[in-house]
């Protein structure tokens, strides 16, 4: 059950974008799990993908694709439950050739299309019903498919994950900004992100968008994780079709473009944790005052990932000498609990190192007993901070992960 | 439910070593919770704590006392129930009293006392309860108390662990070796170990002593995993008598000790994986054929730690590709996938980066649900190697710590 997270109402089409998805069968009954989408000539796009050195094939057929087509890619194909990775050569063979298949039917170039897998990591694609399924999409690409597009990537997933911005540059022109993302388990996006595709209709230079994707994902999807397991398949795809607003983008309305990029993709990478596997809370670790960023780094990535403080935060129990424990076990180079306050919501927890006077078990509990909590460090020892979204181990995630193959 | 192990049946007495045990009721209730255990004079002690920055107030005070003693320690107190950390200047207090009161009734000083306590983080001792029980302490000691004394010390432990062995040295001369540990959540130790208690008959000079414990716990409280969670408690206590074998070991003997003290201390490591919390499976993970060591240790935590193998490992699911994805976001610096080769027990698994052609789902699933476990792994990049053992990640690991307060 996702935490505090609806399917989207309205989605609106961007123009130069078209969508058409399908079931091919090939691990889900009944429901979509292909997607095409296909962009305007002359769309410039970026990519981030997974640093797991163990990464899929589609990954490296997508690395390439976009050197080859210098970034000037006309589809994406997105298959979901199966991650064509640890696949070797043949894996390699097979994410090349659903691109070809593509481009054949919608009249691009091979290196024009992108691949990207998710799902189940170390079996072959079954190219006979992938075929099958490409084939029928051509004749349905349509503008106004973005939450089927959502719904057909989702793997282990409860709710579509997709939303739609319009922003009005101070020009008064409008620019029409769309994201869908999957993802809820194996999620510490390293550089990257799980699968995540965006797109809009204003004319961004290549060099430009780069960079706003660079410093978007590094605000939003590498500030994420569930269980500290960075995936084989991470990408985020973003696509600037130039259709609507035919000026290049430069200046201030490159910087207004950039706020509303990140929201898109701060909402996209918050619903990936809200609909974590199992989640039944999300958590917000902020570590400030720290003498260096990477301290901050440590220790909120070090609560976040403990296994002991995520269990205690599924429990609603106010057992906040784990996150004591978390704290003191990172590897952050400036830590001087003499220094250190820890409160959660507005439940101070420690001062200066020693157990807060005013706190009491039923004040812990009662914020505990939320469901959206707040965890606050601050060092006192410079100015420093990060902040990372995270949540909860249940006996659902062990299911989910258990149970049956995800 | 423990993998494969069971409560030793026998335990020798070691000369010089006295042991008493009580129920306080500070926590639990009818039965046993508080061990002191004394040392002769001239014994030589060596002891190893956690890197944890937060670490409990015992251990702050248990170095200090070992720096004013010369190392000359004439009793432990130790705790369950209670970690006394996070707990302020009051905590600190709390365990310099807590020596004061032994060394008073045993004829001690107090700097010749050290306290260990292990259970919830965060909660004052009660000082009043753990007076009455000490009071009732010296009485009772005695020799043969070895299995009390690791029944004293547990917290989630469903296994007492315990250990007892006697080496002839090439002169003739016999050496009693005992040791007691607990701990089976929280636990990741950092150049430490969960509590563990060691002691032998044998004279051993302080420096010597000081080696053989240092390279000791590296090849065995160092190499395990349960959550990768470092307990702020964590501390291994090794005392020589020296009451039985009058002569200081040197040379060959000694070297014949360090053969014996790292079989108690691996045995006693391995008993907490074992009984990791909520564990069914016992997993020995050996990375072979490094750069470095530091790869091989990268990677075996890397796949020690990822929730994403361990519930696998607990569904006895043979999904592989988790353990390539844990190999992947390894922080490794020459991992080449195109050389790596992964075997399971006897079913290989990856050959040269590619899937093993004679892999069959039957022949990984027939792997997976053995209750022991080895995963090797084989780099091809040189000639380190380093192995950890860890546990599963079961529905139990869950409910241990999040049911109720441990």
């Amino acid at each position: 059950m996702a935490v505090n997270l609806s399917a989207p109402l309205t989605l609106l089409p961007v123009s130069g974008v078209t969508i058409a998805t399908a079931a091919s069968g090939m691990r889900y009954q009944g429901r979509d799990d292909l997607l095409v989408m296909t962009f305007a000539e002359g769309t410039n796009c970026a990519a981030v993908f997974t640093q797991n050195k163990c990464c899929a094939a589609p990954v490296h057929v997508a690395k390439q694709h976009l050197n080859d087509s210098d970034y000037q890619a006309r589809a994406v194909i997105v298959n979901a439950g199966n991650a064509n990775a640890a696949t070797g050569d043949r894996g390699h063979e097979n994410a090349s050739l659903s691109c070809q298949m593509v481009a054949q039917k919608c009249g691009f170039q091979t290196h024009q299309v992108l691949p990207f897998s998710t799902g189940v990591i170390g079996e072959q694609l079954n190219m006979s019903v992938l075929s099958q399924a490409i084939d029928t999409l051509p004749e349905r690409l349509k503008g106004d498919a973005w939450l089927q597009a959502a719904e057909a990537i989702m793997t282990t997933d409860t709710i579509a994950k997709a939303v739609s911005k319009q922003l009005v540059l101070d020009n008064g022109e409008t620019i029409t900004i769309n994201g869908i993302a999957k993802g809820s388990g194996m999620m510490c996006p390293n550089m990257a992100t799980m699968l995540a595709f965006v797109a809009c209709d204003a004319h961004i230079e290549q060099a430009d968008l780069e960079l706003l994707v660079d410093s978007g994902v590094k605000a939003s999807f590498n500030r994420i994780t569930v269980d500290g397991d960075t995936s084989t398949n991470d990408a985020l795809f973003v696509a600037a079709t130039g259709q609507n607003n035919k000026k290049v983008l430069k200046g201030r309305q490159l910087e207004q473009f950039s706020t509303i990029l990140n929201e898109v993709l701060i909402t996209l990478a918050t619903a990936i944790v809200r609909d974590a596997e199992g989640a039944t809370k999300f958590v917000k670790i902020e570590v400030d005052s720290g003498a260096s960023e990477q301290d901050c780094v440590a220790i909120a990535y070090s609560i976040a990932h403990s296994p002991l403080v995520k269990t205690a935060l599924y429990a609603s129990d106010p057992n906040w000498g784990r996150i004591l424990m978390a704290l003191g076990k990172a590897p952050a180079n400036h830590l001087d609990l003499t220094k250190v306050d820890v409160q959660i919501g507005d439940v101070r927890l420690i001062e200066q190192g020693q157990p807060a006077p005013d706190y009491t078990e039923a004040r812990g509990k009662a914020v505990f007993e939320e469901s959206e909590i707040d965890i606050n460090i601050q060092l006192n020892q410079g100015s420093s901070r990060y902040h990372v979204w995270t949540s909860d181990l249940s006996h659902d995630y062990v299911s989910i992960n258990a149970d049956y193959r995800s």
